[in-house]
């Protein structure tokens, strides 16, 4: 690995810091980026793309602390920062940041416009697919104490769509099982749909074990000794 | 619900913390000791076991606190004096207490004597098969800032056996994948059974995404900027 990439990837490390969003996440995210960059028309700088991917979550430190900071509008300007600070050109390290700041990007916020932001978006969410999504959301839940399910009025567990909810249930219901509509690429939501069904698969089977669970609970609720 | 076990699960609610033991645990371990209870040959107390489930992770705080106490000793105590405290005999106290002792059994203690003990163990068990097994070790993770798996010198996930591994690999290779042979009851080792292959495929499944990720790792940190 040459300098320039070892000296994006030590400031990068530097700033990892939960199990969800470690450096292995890093990781994937960057590899599944360069294998989605041979797989589209659109000429793809690497440069720009690699040095986006290692520097996506660094702005997640101050979102922990602070949950009202979006950890891609801090994290693209600590990355415009670091990378003109090393020599990067202001043009270069303008694109860097236009790309992070797009990555996160939901309704009522700006869409990737380069192409190696688009990218780095699928391969972000790539890396919530599949069971690998299925762990890093339960990581990321049990590292803020958020529940697997909560309990309805009916004693039964809720479909994710309490009021306020929290859990997992909610996660995969409204965000994981729908990632497929939100790829920019159709190369990443194949892979996407290649990986959902283990995902599907697990939690069919933790909610069938979490409502077999309940139906005993409420009747032990009603009969505990009487 | 009575007044006595009223009083008990507010107990056991004051005790509880991390989301891979709060509540609903409890719940799912009283809910499968009853279930247990109804299938196994011997004659069970059921008052003796209602109250060793609702009780027996009240030793949690201490042990997050300092993980050199073991919370199943520190509960069995709190137990028999909450119980002692609210008007139970010495002797049921004392039943209670040794369940609660002996649940997290493992080579080097005493395992459970009395068939209320073997249940609670065997039903606690059953939660961590499965895929609340996968969920709940995940949370617990997430919960104690281990990672998802770490990489060996040959650039590869590793099997879970480098020297003093906490991983998740290392947890469902060595404890997860392993848990029939543990269990007291017929009754229980059967349900775990039904259980373990949603396990598995979780397992494999994210195996297999992890691997996918370092082959394609592995070759960019040889080739990144030459």
């Amino acid at each position: 690995m040459n300098r320039e990439f070892q000296a994006i990837c030590n400031y990068m490390e530097s700033c990892m810091r939960d199990m969800a969003h470690d450096r292995e996440h890093v990781w994937r995210v960057l590899s599944a980026a360069a294998d989605i960059a041979r797989h589209v028309p659109e000429k793809v700088d690497l440069r720009i793309l690699t040095a986006a991917c290692l520097l996506h979550d660094i702005g997640r430190p101050e979102q922990d602390a602070d949950p009202s900071v979006d950890h891609a509008v801090v994290g693209a300007g600590k990355a415009y920062r670091f990378l003109t600070g090393i020599g990067w050109t202001e043009e270069d390290a303008g694109r860097v940041r236009d790309c992070i700041a797009a990555h996160r990007y939901r309704s009522g916020s700006q869409p990737p416009a380069a192409i190696e932001g688009k990218i780095l978006f699928d391969a972000d969410k790539l890396d919530v697919t599949g069971a690998m999504g299925i762990a890093r959301t339960l990581l990321y839940e049990g590292a803020h104490d958020e529940p697997l399910y909560l309990i309805g009025a009916d004693g039964m567990p809720s479909e994710g769509n309490l009021p306020g909810e929290e859990s997992f249930i909610h996660e995969y219901c409204f965000k994981l099982s729908k990632l497929a509509d939100r790829f920019f690429t159709d190369y990443a939501r194949n892979i996407a749909l290649r990986r959902m069904p283990a995902a599907e698969q697990f939690y069919l089977a933790l909610k069938a074990e979490i409502t077999e669970g309940c139906a005993a609970r409420n009747w032990l609720m009603e009969n505990l000794g009487d």
